[in-house]
């Protein structure tokens, strides 16, 4: 009998749960809010109950404990979301069903599903940076999830200031760290509360964000020498960015190291809304042949 | 018949060449100044035609390329150091030995001695960092050398300047980035031209050092997420940088990401000078095991 593998991206807004069959075609598909866990849980199992799999992949939102010998492994942490601040999410998980699964975060599958099937297709290496409401990174190195003590935080890395930008940043931790600067609500505070979308694709405001991701870009590169750059999330489906970053980055690099082109490094998501998904259910898959 | 394996650390300014056996006991080792090539690797031929080996690791400064894909794989490329640019350092050694190699970056073969015999033992994933006359970083991660498009170049990533700091930065290629701002010329530049390792160890200047060191150990954690944060080279001796480092390092953080105790998690090498030759012997064990 064919096999069925699982998929939760669990996001802050919502959770898509998914299952698919050994090729991957997805069988069944559903939206849940994310509200609290005693509803929004409920829903998931509910929903894996009606649609047994053999093992799961899950992206969540975090920050979540990734770590296996911590005693709160498979925890969200500290979000400030109501309900879910140590909320032990994979043990709820395997107390109902008793399978392998692969636990990381939203970023890293997103990263892996790009990878695999996306942008970063025949690459052993990605970075997937997701700019909206917040501003994640994940990352895949020698074709595995990047992970170490914990999981990256890529959108707090710290940044020089653009010379004409008078914004003093949106981040309760680091003010004008990447995810303080670049995220939406720091565009629409920045712009004197209009929303990102009602900007003009020639502001100046354009050139200040994207002179940001250049440099987010510049160290990613620097650090992780990721064959592919790769963004997602609602501020990046502002295309006047990507000619504006890559140029930026050129400068801000000078030359010292020779990228792949960049037109082809600084990329778009090929998968849209699905790297998500996508990457939890070829993880599940994997971790399923391994068990 | 018991197994030999081979090391090369191609410094700057020395070649390391050695031999160990199969329990990593080291039973031949020689120091070559780098000059030329044709004085520098005559030497080197010399040596492992006189001990052969069965396998062996390569750490060479940069920059170099790894990628396998590209026509000038084991090549150093564009160092400014006379006769090695665009050196094929990698074939020139397979010509005369026909054996497996592991070819990196000095940095990357310090990381993974440092993993598997040093400050980072026991753990999967290290970023090793040396602090001299330039800043280079290497890395490990999920057990394996942090590689994609090329090898990192995390001594050149972006920083915010101190407040009291007026040094313009050393770096030809971008001025004030971490190499620009704390490698051994750029202290001396900075003040005035006294030696580094003579400047008072209750000097503001190594206040400014620390905080450029802060920055850059708080973006590894960030986008990497290593285990262990393992400093080496002449100005990581300076031992009253470290207390400094970590202040500066848990101020930037400010609570955002709970991470390994600080007092283990940014260190000193345990291995000193022999973190590069023990992490090439390793390898060279490793690639002999998997041919």
């Amino acid at each position: 009998m064919s096999k069925l593998y699982g998929a939760i991206e669990a996001g802050g807004t919502k959770f898509v749960c998914a299952v698919c069959d050994e090729d991957l075609n997805i069988i069944k598909r559903v939206k849940i809010p994310t509200t609290v866990p005693a509803e929004t849980m409920t829903e998931v199992f509910k929903f894996f109950t009606e649609n047994p799999v053999s093992a799961m992949g899950i992206g969540s939102f975090g920050p979540i404990d990734i770590n296996r010998n911590s005693a709160t492994y498979g925890y969200i942490t500290n979000t400030p979301k109501k309900g879910w601040a140590n909320y032990n999410f994979l043990g709820e998980m395997k107390a109902r069903f008793d399978i392998p699964y692969v636990w990381t975060t939203d970023v890293n599958v997103a990263a892996y599903g790009e990878l695999k099937r996306g942008a970063a297709q025949g690459e052993d290496s990605c970075v997937y940076l997701t700019v909206g409401t917040g501003v994640g990174g994940g990352a895949v190195v020698n074709g595995k999830l990047l992970e170490g003590f914990g999981h990256p935080e890529m959108g707090h890395i710290i940044l020089k200031r653009h010379p004409n930008d008078k914004y003093k940043g949106h981040c309760p931790y680091h003010h004008d760290c990447l995810e303080g600067m670049v995220s939406g609500p720091a565009i629409e505070a920045r712009h004197h509360g209009v929303k990102a979308y009602d900007i003009p694709k020639d502001d100046e405001d354009w050139q200040i964000v994207a002179y940001y991701l250049a440099q987010a870009c510049l160290d990613y590169t620097l650090i992780l020498s990721p064959e592919k750059i790769i963004f997602g999330g609602g501020v990046s489906k502002q295309s006047q960015l990507f000619p504006l970053i890559r140029q930026d980055f050129k400068e801000l690099m000078n030359g010292y190291i020779k990228t792949p082109a960049l037109d082809d490094y600084i990329v778009h998501c090929d998968l849209g809304d699905d790297a998500g998904i996508t990457g939890c259910l070829l993880l599940a898959q994997e971790i399923e042949k391994k068990s």
